[in-house]
C-alpha cells in the first residue's frame, strides 16, 4: 500500500491507497475473494493514473472490468485486485458503484470490533446453506450486508432469532433513515446511502431458506449447517437408481461456454434457461424444475454425438431440464378469442378450416382442437433451440453446436462435475424446518 | 278439456282447464314435447281433487312428480301432461312454479299472432345447432324463451341479428320493470314476474354457440342449421382411426342408470362427471375434455369385465374422459406452507421426513418431491371412483359395479348409441363463426 502511494506520487498524483473488504476489518471467512486495496484519486481526476500505478505495483496480474478497468494481481499467493475509485466527501455523491466500498469499510470498522467472530460463524453458516454471496447465481446475503446484520442483532444467534421472525417486506434501518420504498423481499436500508437497500440482491427464497434453516438450527443445532458434507459425483449405478425412482423425463442440454467470467456468463445462462423453460411451456410441457451451471475443470466427451465445438478454455454450459413426459398427446387445444368478439372469432375459425375437433364454444370461447406441431419435447428442442433469444454470448456458441441427452442417455456424461451437480439436483435438500 | 271441468264440477270443486304451451298459440315445434292441460283449482283449495280428475279423464297414464304430481296420459297417440295448479291473481302470488305458466300462455297468445313461423323456425335452428331446451342437460333456451326473444326482435332474422351483437350480461326487458339484479350471463325480465329471469338456465356456453351460429347462418345461410346431418355410430374402423389421429388417453367408465326420468338422473351425472375429473386432477392428471351420456336403447354387452350388475330398465350411463396422458412420473411436487409460517413449516418438514428431494424453498413456499400414490390414471380411478360423491342415486349404482375401458379398449363397446356419442364427442363441430 505504502508502495502504491509512492508511484502515484512519482505519477504526480494524490492516490490514496485504503484496505476495504473482510480483511481490513477481521472478518474475513478462509477460501473467500482474497484482498481488496482501493487506490482512491481526488473527484474530477482521471482514473487512468491510478490503473497505471495498479499495473506497476503488481509483480503477476491480468486487468479485469466491471463498472471500470481494475487489475486483478497475486502477491506471494494471495489474489489481490487493486481497484482505482473516487475518494467523494460523501457516500450519496458517489461517481461509480466502487467508491461507496470505502465508506462501507469505515462504517463497519467503527462498529464491528470484538464482533468479529460473530460475522466470521454467520458468514460459514450463510455458506454451507447455500444462501452467502450476492451475484446472481446465488442471489443470497453480500458480507457487508451480513456484517450489517451483526451489528443490528448483537451476534450470531441474535441474528438467527430474528431472522426466524423474518417476514417479506422485511426492513432493517439502522440509521432511521430510510428514504424511499422497495419493492424488495428485504430492505436493508444502506446506513452510509440512505437511497440504497444493501440487499437488493437478496432473493425470496435465498431469504427464506436462511429463516427456516435458522429455526431449525436453533432447534436441532449441528456443525453440518457450516460445513455440509460435500456430495460426491454420482456412479452410473446411483444415477440410474435416482433416474428410476423419479420416472420423470430429464433433458440435458450442453454447449461450450464462452471464455469470460462466471458473472457476465451466470445471467445469460439464467436466461437461457428460462427461455427454453419458457418453449417448452408453450409446447405444452409441464416442467418439473430446471438448473443450470458452467463446469470448467474436467474434458468433456464433446463430440459424441458429432456436434458440439471443442471448447476454447471457457469448460460447458449445462442446462438441465426435468418434464412430467417426453411425449403428448397428438390433438392439443387451442383457446381463441371470446364469441362475441365478431372480426376476431371469424378470423380464428377461419384460421383453422379443418381441425380435429371443433370450433366449438367453452368459457365464452371459442376453442378448436388441432394437430400439434412437435409430439417430443426433444424435437421441439432440436427444431426450436438456435432460434431462442439466450444472450448475448451463449447464442452464437449454442448455434456454433450442443449436444442433447435425453432420460437414460445422460449416463453418457462422465464429467464429475456434471456427476456431482446432478447429485445435488436430485437431492435438493436444504437444512430448514 | 270440457271433460275436465265436467268431472271436476261433478267432484264438487270449480276446476278450469287451460291449455297451455306451444301448442295452445300455434308454436308447436312437431318432434317436441306434446299438449300440456293445467288444471286451474281456487287458491286455497287443495290441489288433490284435481288430480284425482286427472286419473279419471285419462285413458291410460303414469303419475309422475315435479314440484308436485301430476298425470302424464295417452290420448289418441298424444302425450299429455295433465297438470293441477292454483288459479291465482297474480303472478307475482304464485305457490307453485307451474301456476306461472298460464301467465306465459295468456302474455305469449296476445303478442304473438302473425309471428308463429318465426317462432317456429328460430327453435328449429335452435335445436338443429344443439341449444334448445333449458334442461340442465342442454342448459340452452327454453320455447318460452324462444317466444319472447320473437316478441323482442320481431322476427326470426331479427333475432339473429340482435343475437350477434349479444355481450355477457345481456339484458332484454320487454316491460321495462327490471327490479333485482341478477348474475347470469343473460337476462330476460319475465314479463308476468319482474323478479325472474326466464334465461336463469342459459348457460354462458349455449347462449354464445346461439350468437356465434347466428352470424355465421346470417352470412351463409344453409338448410343444415336446422337439420344437422345427423351422425352415424362409427365403426371400428373408424374409431380406431380416430384414437389414432389424437394420441390422447380415452377412459370410459359405465355402470348402470337408474330407472328414472333424465331430469332426475342428468344432474346427477354431471355432478359425478366433475367429481371424477376432480379426482384426476387432483392426482396429476391434465384433462383435455370429458362428457357423459345416458344410453337406454340397446343391449349392452354387460358383465364383459365381470363387474357390473344388469340394468334394470334404466339403460347405463356413460362417463367419457379424455387426458393428456395414461401415466405419470413418479416423483410429485408437493407444496407446503410458506416458509415464514413457524408452525406450518415444522410440521409440513417433519411429515415428510424421506422425500425423494427436498425440502427447499421455492416462491417462498417450501417444497417437497414425494413418490405420487397412483401413477396410472386406470388405477386411481379404480380405487378411488366409489368412494366420491357422485349424486343420491348414481353413488349406489356405481358401488354395484362398474366398467372402465382405456384406449383401445373402447373398441370392445359396440352398443350404436355410445358409437354415435362417441362420434358427436370427437367432431365436437358446431356450426359458429
Amino acid at each position: 500500500m505504502s508502495r502504491i502511494e509512492e508511484l502515484a506520487m512519482a505519477a504526480g498524483f494524490e492516490g490514496e491507497a485504503v484496505l476495504v473488504g473482510s480483511a481490513a476489518r477481521g472478518t474475513w471467512l478462509s477460501g473467500d475473494h482474497d484482498l481488496d486495496v482501493f487506490i482512491g484519486v481526488p473527484e474530477g481526476s482521471s482514473l487512468l493514473p491510478a490503473l497505471e500505478v495498479a499495473r506497476l505495483v503488481a509483480p503477476k496480474f491480468e486487468e479485469r472490468y466491471a463498472e471500470h478497468a481494475y487489475v486483478h494481481a497475486l502477491f506471494d499467493g494471495f489474489e489481490v485486485d487493486l481497484v482505482p475509485c473516487y475518494m467523494v466527501e460523501d457516500a450519496s455523491e458517489i461517481i461509480s458503484a466502487v467508491d461507496r466500498t470505502p465508506f462501507h469499510s469505515r462504517y463497519v470498522s467503527a462498529r464491528i470490533t470484538g464482533l468479529e467472530d460473530e460475522v466470521l460463524l454467520l458468514k460459514q453458516f450463510m455458506k454451507g446453506i447455500g444462501v452467502y454471496g450476492s451475484e446472481l447465481k446465488v442471489g443470497g446475503f453480500s458480507g457487508y450486508l451480513a456484517e450489517l446484520l451483526v451489528i443490528r442483532y448483537g451476534s450470531f444467534v441474535g441474528v438467527l432469532e430474528g431472522a426466524s421472525r423474518w417476514r417479506p417486506g422485511e426492513v432493517i434501518d439502522l440509521e432511521g433513515h430510510l428514504s424511499r420504498s422497495h419493492e424488495d423481499p428485504m430492505v436493508v436500508v444502506d446506513p452510509v446511502d440512505p437511497g440504497r437497500n444493501v440487499a437488493a440482491a437478496l432473493t425470496l427464497d435465498r431469504m427464506f431458506t436462511f429463516a427456516a434453516a435458522s429455526r431449525l438450527f436453533l432447534r436441532e443445532p449441528s456443525l453440518e449447517f457450516f460445513f455440509p458434507l460435500p456430495a460426491s459425483p454420482l456412479t452410473d449405478d446411483e444415477l440410474r437408481e435416482r433416474l428410476a425412482e423419479r420416472r420423470s423425463t430429464l433433458i440435458l442440454l450442453e454447449f461450450a461456454a464462452p471464455d469470460l467470467v462466471e458473472d457476465v456468463v451466470f445471467p445469460q445462462l439464467r436466461k437461457a434457461e428460462q427461455s427454453i423453460r419458457a418453449l417448452l411451456e408453450r409446447g405444452g410441457f409441464s416442467l418439473l424444475r430446471s438448473d443450470a451451471d458452467c463446469h470448467r475443470g474436467v474434458a468433456v466427451p464433446y463430440g459424441c454425438q458429432g456436434e458440439i465445438s471443442p471448447s476454447e478454455g471457457g469448460g460447458v454450459l449445462r442446462i438441465l431440464l426435468e418434464l412430467e413426459v417426453a411425449v403428448l398427446p397428438r390433438v392439443e387445444r387451442r383457446f381463441g378469442p371470446p364469441a362475441w368478439e365478431e372480426d376476431h372469432a371469424k378470423k380464428f375459425v377461419e384460421s383453422h378450416p379443418d381441425p380435429l375437433s371443433g370450433p366449438y364454444v367453452e368459457g365464452g370461447r371459442l376453442v378448436v382442437e388441432v394437430a400439434r406441431r412437435f409430439l417430443g419435447a426433444e424435437d421441439l428442442l432440436r427444431s426450436q433451440v438456435a432460434g431462442l433469444s439466450l444472450g448475448r454470448h451463449l447464442g452464437p456458441s449454442l448455434r456454433r453446436g450442443y449436444n442433447i441427452y435425453m432420460g437414460e442417455e445422460i449416463l453418457e456424461v462422465k464429467d464429475p462435475e456434471f456427476r456431482i451437480f446432478i447429485a445435488r439436483y436430485l437431492s435438493a435438500r436444504q437444512k430448514v424446518g
